[in-house]
């Protein structure tokens, strides 16, 4: 897409620049010829560090920029990445290379597999998983029936996933309009899934805006589990049923998470840290514990606050 | 089916009529040769200007039937009608008529449509999706994989399932005999999305018991949302992951629910209402604001009272 | 697997028998030929009777062993159980027998079946449902699509299945290293579900380590429920949406657990027992009644909570 029709799209004046441009990316992931944006001021620290060609941001911010990369002036940048995304959205079907299918690999006739998609040796694909464009997927990995694996998605070696199980569907992203209407925004980035991860049935795990999911090596996830957009979870951790991450939270390694537990978004959980069945957790943790409760607090403080509360009741 | 096989199927004496029962309904939605029942009373001014033919009923309301309505007594309509919907429930084929795809769409090979089904333009119906009979599909449509769409469902334009999610499962309603035995409702009515949704992955929304569940233009909603049957979802409402609306809830437009946040059923909750993460709503909303906590109130005093609470522990 | 290669496995010096061992059990199910193991001293009753030809457990323990009974000595029973169940775990595909189709049962065309499963008269079977090895599906069943039955299962007769449910995945369930590295317990049972049962859209419910889960005749469950293995569902139990019952939970008949409750593992209910929306249950209740809350209480005293709260924060 060339500049000149993307600043025509957004509604900014003045751009006559007809340099092709490549695709949308963060401030600090963004190469030559990507074009990136200021939606959040908490990120203006990787302005003078990008890469990127061109920037959208609010006209106050403009004088941040780095000298060479043009600026798109919006006042509401995140609705123009929004509006844009969905012109650089890649398609469901983009290559015309057959998939590729290691030795020893088992396919069932009703799984489908599509061009561009790439599968180890010694795997077993049952019957009616979808595995998309571009996917990579390692050696020994076992999918279910009925799993479904979006485009792009690099799934590693050992790798067990269960039945009904949904890897790399859409974030959950929308800039909203004063008419309250959502603009999608949407997403372009995947899942990455390290060895020797299960994950159980009727799982979801979202892709990423920009980058990348990341399930770390060892973890072990239950059923039903709802992993949103850029979440880390770290290596050998333990997700039990129900449990719900919203989006670009990372967990350390080894934490532990009990069934319908959750945490809200932009979070950062402490390695090692155990988390009860039905804990909320609303800030980050810095210190590894035992927390309980929502909102969230040490366990014991919860047994505690329990004790009280039926004494009150009592009286 | 004939009146007196109806009335003899459910034990009601003296009934001869052999006119034909062409379907059952509500009361204020029967047509002319249509069956209806009341079984809760808070629908008895519906019965005044109903058009059923035939109304399952207490004996004591039968005197408020309108003139020429035959009354077929029970002590139990709801059980009556349970043990009836078995003989009205539509068969999972119904249609010879191959299913119609319109122009431009895309069907992949292991996609199931169903005789009497209809596709519109320039849609994707991507591997182990199913369409059910006399389902409508518009134009624009992306179906992700292995998403299931039951029979009469209506989708329209520019709608986005993501994969596994389920459309137009039964309704949980079941008659309880006095031995402890559950007596199925089958149900009768459908699901309407209308255009510009979006839905996540591994979501289901039940159909309903009759009429139409219904998901207005322009609602978002994420992955594993449980919507029960004869809900209404507003225009432009948005449900984040894990979300659960038990049966016959409205939300009005741009009502915003947070993960894991629940209703009871049968409230109606006030338009641009937002309610936070673990929210659990047990009544009506009349007033749009924040709400929080379960049992539900206003934010602001959920956050006093986690602020009373953390003082009577520390005490 | 000789017994001699299960020491050498395990690290087990001095044991040089031969004999066959034909599979793992528990010490109460366990038969000639099979191997048990005692990780928890809570199960040490059962060790004077158990038909297993060799037991796993610590060395103080090695006495309680019946004469005959070989003993494999090992510091952490549960560990080494986890290591060799990896070995007895059984194929995705076990049989060359092709799978039995009862007289008037319909199969869609894009559904698959195993070798050597078996499904009665009058079922459907839609499209992308998967049937594992050795299941076996009574009469009248109906399979909606995409519903995933892993191996072994026992369906009964008349159970409806709704779109996206999971039968018989892996229970969650892994020993764990010093260096917090999960080592996987295959899962060795099945699930068995009972005549007239019907579940809802996009469920899981796990397979047992050993033995059963089984969901008992007339049961209801709704959808996104989660069941773990070895649960125990009673006769004309009903679970609504998103409940969660923790591994190796026995509910007795008529329970009924309201939307989003949930129960830790180990627990049992008594029959009979209402559970409101969102209760958590976290011990064994044993006197029928109604409950809320978490931690769990009798209804009526949550509701007192309820309005000492509400006061505490007006004052």
């Amino acid at each position: 897409m060339k500049l000149y029709e993307i600043a025509e799209l957004l509604g900014c004046k003045g751009i006559e620049s007809s340099i092709e441009i490549s695709g949308m990316n963060t401030l600090s992931d963004a190469k030559e010829g990507e074009i990136s944006f200021l939606s959040d001021s908490k990120y203006e620290k990787e302005i003078s560090d990008t890469r990127a060609s061109v920037v959208i941001l609010p006209p106050p911010k403009v004088h941040l920029l780095p000298e060479g990369v043009i600026a798109l002036e919006s006042d509401d940048p995140y609705m123009s990445v929004a509006l844009l995304s969905k012109h650089f959205a890649k398609p469901i079907r983009s290559s015309e290379i057959s998939p590729v299918i290691g030795e020893g690999t088992t396919v069932y006739p009703t799984a489908y597999i599509e061009n561009g998609a790439s599968i180890g040796r010694n795997c077993t694909i049952m019957s009616g998983v979808y595995i998309g464009a571009e996917a990579v997927v390692g050696d020994g990995v076992t999918l279910y029936p009925n799993v479904t694996v979006y485009r792009d998605s690099l799934i590693g070696n050992r790798v067990t996933i269960h039945a009904g199980t949904v890897i790399g569907s859409d974030g959950f992203g929308y800039a909203h309009t004063k008419m309250g209407e959502h603009i999608k925004l949407y997403q372009n980035g995947n899942v990455i899934i390290e060895d020797d991860v299960e994950i159980g049935a009727n799982t979801t795990i979202d892709c990423a805006v920009f980058g990348s999911t990341l399930i770390k090596q060892g973890s072990k996830i239950d059923n039903l589990v709802q992993i949103g957009h850029n979440c880390v979870v770290g290596e050998h951790s333990i997700l039990v049923s129900q449990v719900g991450l919203a989006g670009s939270t990372t967990l350390g390694r080894n934490v532990v998470m009990g069934g319908q537990s959750a945490t809200a978004g932009h979070l950062t959980i402490a390695p090692f840290t155990t988390l009860a069945a039905r804990a909320g957790v609303t800030k980050s943790i810095v210190s590894k514990g035992i927390y309980s409760g929502f909102p969230l607090m040490e366990h014991k403080i919860w047994l505690k606050m329990q004790a009280k509360l039926a004494k009150i009741v009592e009286s």
